[in-house]
């Protein structure tokens, strides 16, 4: 097949006038990347030309991302039998599926991941706060810090990375931004000093809770994390946090607000079991993902004898 | 003002001919549902009145779901400022922010959620299996039954309840289809008896793992589930799974693939001591989110003495 030849498999990019600039994965999946706008019925055209030409070719999937400035692109390509796969603020990714079966393609992210910090220091006072905003805003209920595990790091030595990237290319500095989600352990570290500025350094997973459609059918994951406190001036965050102070862990746990509820209840439960040195968590231990050298973390009590 | 009169605040839709129709939730957001088509500069006018009338009652957030049929109005409200927040096959869930402060909207979910299950028999024999596809195909590597915890629960249960629904109302059956996400446990136990035929029934989480760029920047968690099997006789699922079978504890993490990556080898030598009695994981406690009585479930190792 002629044809063949222009679309190699090794990711090099299609160029010809009459089809769309696309590389392939391993999978067999198309991955179109549209970087500039054209007119609605070229691009109709080209899409039926290129889908065409890949079901010659036997490819199933296509990926086609479209940045929100080409979101003239949105309404032909549904047009066409594309869907919808998920969206980011900048764009929009959609699918299609060439051939006559089912569609296999992955999943979309379904669980948005939160941590809660439990930090005791050395008198055995735990470390609490008061929001500004939020369910618990005005009740006088003192919390744990808590926060969201971000989709991409927010370091400093990120920032300074991408400064330095910023000056290389453009491109690369997307690449760094993007390179990598937040682990459990860094949230939850960098919650506590972005809401009273107490340096922490982890030390294990207490217990975790799963919980559904607390945002458009989306479910949540939160994992209470135990934190050693390697500081102790608390210095609060003043858009966020209303108050924030060291309290017994006792005075926490007999909060009507806590003792009512009992997954807060349970949670202080085993918070004191943990100070008396009763309970045992999941560690963290650095591995990698098997079929690939990416980093990642397992987290168990296990430990080899 | 005479306009707040118009849009009050339980959730009263507006039906007036120059606003959309709209509700308000408890956050000062605002939740537009479209849902018949319109023609674009209508929809324009309309939107513009509307935001108009949404900054003079002070609302912060405006929440714009467009299921994909109305695929031609992304164009003219991203033309009006509005960005995508997420996507699902069906739909494309936009958002603007109305005041000039920075916008304090939850983020979208970042990461996708599996289970591997770790079922031993009487015998002390491993459920295992070999994958048809995937990156374990024609490895010859026995693995865990693996799957993914799904957004909306697939119960031959919800099934029933859906078409009986279907006869009542197509909105209503809408929202069984959405009502929740999957249970881990869930998730653990559906997939053994996909996979292999195998009843059973759930005890405790061992280990988990989180991973990054797993897929378009988006991050991953695995959780290892033990189970404990009601049923022995293996019926294989064709489409899916090469081969499966019991098979001894040691034989599974002596499997050269197991032993050369560190995440598999620990999470075999996890299993291993759990078979012996020698571990102790997170099993689930049924709880409750403390701010609704939506359902959850905590998982840690705390008993209450």
């Amino acid at each position: 097949m002629e044809s063949s030849s222009k679309v190699p498999e090794n990711e090099v990019e299609v160029d010809h006038v009459d089809m769309l600039n696309a590389s392939f994965d391993g999978y067999g999946g198309v991955i179109v990347n549209v970087k500039e706008d054209m007119d609605e019925n070229i691009f109709t055209t080209l899409l039926r030309t290129s889908i065409s030409q890949w079901r010659q070719q036997g490819k199933k999937g296509v990926w086609l991302k479209l940045t929100i400035e080409l979101v003239n692109l949105v309404k032909p390509a549904v047009k066409e039998g594309f869907w919808y796969h998920h969206a980011e603020p900048t764009y929009l990714m959609l699918v299609y599926w060439i051939p006559e079966t089912n569609h296999t393609l992955p999943p979309n992210a379904s669980h948005r991941v939160g941590v809660a910090s439990f930090v005791v220091n050395d008198k055995g006072e735990l470390l609490v706060v008061q929001e500004k905003s939020g369910v618990f805003k005005g009740t006088g209920v003192w919390k744990l810090p808590t926060g969201t595990v971000e989709e991409v790091c927010n370091f400093f030595f990120f920032f300074f990375v991408t400064l330095f990237f910023f000056f290389l290319t453009k491109n690369q500095t997307d690449q760094v931004l993007c390179s990598q989600g937040e682990d459990i352990s860094v949230a939850a570290i960098r919650e506590v000093k972005e809401e009273a500025g107490i340096d922490t350094e982890f030390v294990e997973v207490l217990a975790f809770r799963q919980s559904h459609k607390s945002f458009f059918s989306k479910s949540d994951l939160m994992f209470v994390c135990m934190l050693k406190p390697k500081s102790f001036v608390i210095e609060k965050q003043d858009s966020e946090i209303e108050a924030a102070q060291w309290m017994p862990v006792e005075e926490y746990s007999n909060q009507p607000f806590i003792k009512k509820h009992k997954s807060f209840d349970y949670i202080a439960k085993i918070c004191m079991a943990k100070k008396d040195n009763k309970y045992v968590g999941f560690p963290a231990l650095p591995t990698a993902t098997a079929t690939s050298a990416k980093k990642s973390y397992l987290y168990s009590s296990y430990q080899e004898e």
